[in-house]
């Protein structure tokens, strides 16, 4: 069977990734466990062990992820910070990863040296084990997968879901213009917020920016409410306009639900002390559907990067 | 940094897979811990946890592992017994699986079902929890990788390493003829068999055939000896040359070494009892090198398949 469509309609892009991931449990069955312990999260909870192990797996594509104007270094990098900040929206820490290179075979020794090094110098630096691997050869492709183990670090695994109307929601960092300013690949994930953020009780879910804010945001949004979020709160990157902030992608910056009964005034000085250098932003809270405040942003007139759709950038 | 090499002896393809591996972790440096906790087995060992925890990757790709003769649920099933043989060489079972698919905007829903139904289907068979995943657009690729976690059935992990001059070399069920046949998505891979194994003593090595065994062999022979392999000996699929049995690769079978002092009879008659169904063959056994003796077949005139050279198969 050719895996080609013959008509569009009948092709992936079409289905749009929200449905694509839906129909990929479906068609798993019971093979494809409930989040945490399976697809529907930023990373996945192995089950057994002492402690939880956490298992997430990001990729670098050439075209797609990184170009000719991103150093090699850089994208190896990177494919490993991707995952390390997937692994930070669930509080955990890193242990061991696994890589799959898919290379044409015209890829020089010299571009996957220097990625490589990249990725082995992060790897030290963030105390990640390389276990293991595998390449193999695809006439015009230049991809790595990155599969990351990690373990919790403390009681809790903060996950997407358990967020309430009326909860704050907050933002680490600034938004937009990544592509445009290198922080697509010079950021630092936030393995330290995320495990700080994790043992506060108030903080009841979390998830990385890595699609738009806009887009990302469906995910923490509790059921029969929507995000209320103020344009002038939104912490944006130098020249970002607010849909850069709400819609351009690959921020790698933390957002997650505080409950409406905590002390945010606390909250925000201890932060300040345990992250001198990170921002923290409050930009709205989760309301009722259907009572938008007219102050608040639509954010029906916002998108963020949808995978497997031919939309530009 | 453009990724491919303007001329053809500076690209990776030039390197050849061995030396590429070499390469590989000199350039990971220390993030990549020796064999078995890191690159350099089928699997990898994960230190800490309850007993030992296994990890492999390896992937299928349209074009390379798979073309349009094969049904999509049997590349989605395939997928997963590539990395379910790793797993049986070392003696584990699995665990938990995560997938990175990198497709082309193309592909039809029909077939990515039919590709999940299969994965799904003998995830099920097998017992394997599919945890995660992620799905990235490249144009002309349909390739899905997959991360397989498992864990030792026994005390011991059974490794490439330990063969010893003298040692005879035994492999499991047929050779040769795979892509011709269909095996190489038919097979089932050995995880009993490998589960077995790595619980007899005399066994003090082992591996999968999946490159063809003139050149997996060599990763199982000792130091300053050569495999003496009898031609007679190799259990060949129907209509298999001598070349098709060493060099087709996609066995995925069992080759393994036994102590010399082994009661060998005795192996096999207990191998007949727990396997009736699995052929189990003494294909030779490994002598000092330059001593082959004169009836043995020569293995430098036989090559498996290398990945990234650009060879017909």
């Amino acid at each position: 069977m050719h895996p080609f469509a013959r008509r569009a309609a009948a092709s992936v892009s079409r289905l749009g990734e929200e449905r694509l991931i839906a129909a990929i449990r479906r068609w798993l069955g019971s093979a494809s466990p409930r989040a945490p312990f399976g697809i529907g999260d930023d990373c996945a909870v192995l089950p057994g062990g002492r402690g939880r192990q956490l298992i997430t797996v990001d990729p670098v594509i050439y075209g797609r992820h990184f170009d000719d104007t991103v150093a090699p270094r850089d994208v190896g990098a990177k494919l490993l910070k991707r995952n390390l900040s997937d692994l930070a929206a669930m509080g955990g820490r890193p242990t061991a990863a696994v890589l799959a290179l898919t290379l044409d075979a015209r890829v020089s020794v010299k571009w996957l040296e220097q990625f490589y090094r990249g990725l082995g110098a992060c790897a030290r630096r963030y105390r990640v084990a390389v276990v293991g691997g595998d390449v193999a050869q695809a006439d015009g492709v230049v991809a790595a997968s990155l599969t990351l183990l990690g373990a919790t670090t403390g009681r809790r695994v903060l996950t997407r879901t358990g967020a309430k109307v009326g909860d704050f929601i907050y933002v680490t960092g600034l938004l937009g213009r990544s592509l445009a300013t290198g922080h697509h690949h010079r950021f630092s994930p936030r393995l330290n917020e995320g495990a700080w953020l994790a043992r506060q009780p108030a903080v009841r879910a979390m998830m990385d920016v890595s699609d738009g804010l806009a887009k990302d945001l469906h995910a923490l949004t509790p059921s029969r409410a929507i995000p209320a979020l103020s344009a002038a709160a939104l912490p944006r990157r130098a020249g970002a306009t607010m849909r850069n902030a709400l819609t351009d992608g690959e921020d790698y910056e933390l957002v997650f639900a505080v409950a409406a009964s905590a002390d945010r005034d606390a909250f925000a000085r201890t932060w300040g002390r345990a992250f001198p250098r990170t921002g923290l932003s409050c930009i709205g809270r989760f309301v009722p559907a259907g009572k938008l405040p007219a102050d608040a942003i639509n954010l029906a007139e916002f998108h963020g990067y949808e995978h497997l759709r031919r939309t530009p950038r």
